[in-house]
């Protein structure tokens, strides 16, 4: 089987693309190589380094696929801010890039998009269901809302698609050194280097933590399964982590005391974020279950033992 | 006043400047002379042939504007579903190329965006109000609703937006050449032409008309005016006529009988489409009342005269 991996150079992406390499896949990887590591590529057959949002990609559409994962795109809200028309090509243009050249299509092609739970918004109640109001009130957010939108218009008979609205991701293989994306490696880089975290808004904020290898498990159960045509599935734990517990459970695992320097909160960000994990566990029938800090722990180990690409 | 309008060489974007320029305001248009009209520059201070989504457009920003008219963008559902990257990059891209460029301002801007009622869809309850749920299911409704949100987003002390739902909006200026846009004028354009009018879907669907002078008179009282800062509004007449009432007005006002063929509708439309005015009403004062025959007779009246562009 050929499948297509957009953004598989970075963190999520190319987890999904080892995985696909793994399970025996042709695997062909899309990545601008903005925040992306040529390190996430050892092993896929085939690399095009385009810019989905921006360039012509007929060139990677020469085959028909009956599988892609449009995980391509930047995942800042903050670079959302500074850079608004990056943010709609990588995120949306791309999208409508990819219905472009698939649209011809005579064979069935499962299309899953990284999409996030941004779309939300913060305000309560959660936890936020796949029908609950989609209030998110941020650049990357408005952008994540508009690409479901245009996926859901292009479910066909050829064309089935599966949005994954992305809670927090951690794991082995998160750029430490990009300062801009992923919460828990942000922290995690600073506890490292410096003993010290400086954490943009409040302690007592909290989020859905799930790890990569969940993850992981998760999409093989999605892919190619009807139940998952035209539909939006969280990707979550459905459990609430406290960033003080995050902090704690990073103290707890690199063993030593850190400093805390709680600073302003970024633009758009928000106080809680907590999934429904409802649905996804009745269409997969697992869920997402490593614990915080068993995951932080595997995190650190990898890093230590340099298996930093699981 | 220095006031640019995008979109300015189209039907309305056109009378707006024209009607800004007769009110004493130096008026810069840019647009991109795709569907639009250089006859509908006559007597505006500056032009620039610019695509807002795709150029740079520094150029018109060199002076800062008190008030923006962002009429530019493609209006044609049927045009979103055949080229939806070209839809984004107008209805959208544009939208945010011009926030990047008004972002520094320091002192008041009044930007008013043509977004459409298109972003409702077409489920019941008709009339649709501001509040409504946004169902709208096609490309082009998809990017309207995106645009908004941005604009809502951007609102700040200096930058005051008004995203404007405009209904069926009709007479003079309306291209009659292109059968892609524009209700109204694709039907009276085929009964001039041919004394046959070729209907896509049925007779009974309805819609809600706004002669074009009544959205002048709307924005006059739109323009600069607080209570309309951060709001969306429908530009619409609250009342319903039905296709079947539309075409007996056009061979009552030609006084002629037309050859009706109606064939399969085009994709994304819909059946009913009628707004409430009751918010428009009470933050301008008035209302659109002009009648449809009249609206009609006037439009034939200016074309017969050559008056086309009033």
């Amino acid at each position: 089987m050929v499948t297509l991996v957009t953004g598989g150079a970075g963190f999520i992406g190319g987890h999904i693309a080892r995985d696909l390499k793994r399970r025996g896949h042709y695997v062909i990887v899309a990545d601008n190589l903005s925040t992306g590591n040529k390190l996430n590529l050892r092993g896929i057959d085939e690399f095009h380094e385009l810019d989905l949002g921006r360039d012509n990609i007929l060139s990677i559409f020469e085959k028909e696929y009956d599988l892609i994962y449009h995980f391509a795109g930047q995942s800042s809200v903050e670079t959302s801010y500074s850079d608004p028309i990056y943010d709609l090509d990588t995120n949306v243009r791309s999208t409508l890039n990819i219905i472009n050249n698939i649209k011809h299509y005579k064979n069935k092609v499962h299309l899953i998009y990284a999409s996030s739970m941004s779309v939300y918004g913060g305000d309560e109640p959660m936890p936020k269901r796949e029908d609950s109001p989609l209030d998110g009130k941020n650049f990357y957010a408005i952008g994540k809302k508009a690409s479901e939108s245009y996926l859901s218009l292009c479910s066909s008979k050829t064309i089935k698609t599966t949005s994954l609205r992305l809670f927090n991701i951690y794991g082995p293989g998160q750029n430490l050194e990009n300062l801009n994306q992923g919460m828990l490696s942000i922290y995690l880089a600073q506890a490292i280097n410096n003993d010290k975290i400086i954490v943009k808004g409040a302690l007592d904020r909290s989020r859905d933590f799930v790890y990569i290898n969940d993850l992981i498990r998760l999409t093989n159960k999605i892919e190619n399964n009807p139940s998952c045509y035209g539909k939006i599935l969280n990707i979550c734990s459905g459990k609430e982590t406290k960033i003080s517990e995050l902090i704690n459970a990073i103290e707890s695992s690199l063993k030593k005391k850190l400093t805390i320097s709680e600073q302003v909160s970024t633009k758009g960000d928000i106080k809680r974020m907590i999934g429904c994990n409802n649905l996804l566990k009745e269409i997969t029938g697992i869920k997402a279950n490593t614990n915080i800090k068993d995951g932080i722990n595997l995190m650190i180990e990898a890093l230590k033992t340099n298996r930093y690409f699981e």
